[in-house]
């Protein structure tokens, strides 16, 4: 019997954290779901749509990725976005992020995509973009639907 | 008329990357799936399961988050993992991801949290985990379901 190829997949993002406790506080305050069963003092898993978002400890993350936890500049090569209905809801999402402990990057704006788009710092630093795309339909789980 | 509050949910990851057809390849030759109409020369979107993954220029990606493109090392504070069915299945996408360009950061290896884990790292050094976890349901779109 063989296994059924698995479809190339990113299931999980591990977000590194200084204050697992803050950053989960802050995720919560979004409206991100914490699995309770899954989760403890070490780890934060957050269901978030189609993927899963981990906070994890920063210094932990690199020791398991054989990599050093040298310090850091603001931009670390990635970003993660949500996505929402609307330029409102976008405006909104700004502001509720910076409610919960968020530092502007970018207020939200007309995009050079035909989007909508900002973007905050979350407690640690970590760039998420807020995104209205008249593009990409959103399922009703908040993930996206890219067409082929 | 309101409209219904979108569950707080990461839609898409994106890569800041030196060369885009150089990545896209990569991810290609992983097993994504490129969507043709939303790509080109300056993006590439591939689904990735429940989650987008976009691969963009790095120096425009910390330009559209508002921040500077300086240097950096290794280790950027974020990781995603791609999650497999088997520790055999992760033994052979990892062997897939050194074939493809990748270069070996951790050999596949029983993890302390019960699970079976290895890192590469992409061409532009982005950490990449495979991982096989038993605790989490792996979907037929290849992420994971999140238990409550």
């Amino acid at each position: 019997m063989t296994e059924a190829p698995t479809p190339a997949a990113i299931a999980l993002i591990t977000l590194g954290v200084a204050d697992i406790a803050r950053a989960t506080a802050f995720y919560e305050a979004l409206g991100f779901i914490r699995s309770i069963s899954q989760s403890n003092e070490q780890v934060t898993f957050l269901k978030a749509g189609g993927v899963v978002l981990a906070l994890f400890g920063s210094a932990d993350l690199a020791h398991d990725a054989n990599l050093s936890d040298e310090p850091r500049g603001p931009f670390g090569g990635i970003t993660i976005a949500r996505n929402l209905p609307s330029k409102t809801a976008v405006d909104t999402a700004f502001r509720q992020a910076l409610a919960a402990g968020a530092s502007a990057l970018k207020p939200p704006q007309d995009a050079f995509w035909g989007g909508y788009s900002g973007y905050v710092a979350d407690p640690d630093g970590h760039p998420l973009e807020l995104a209205w795309n008249p593009f990409f339909p959103l399922r009703e789980d908040g993930g996206i639907d890219l067409p082929a």
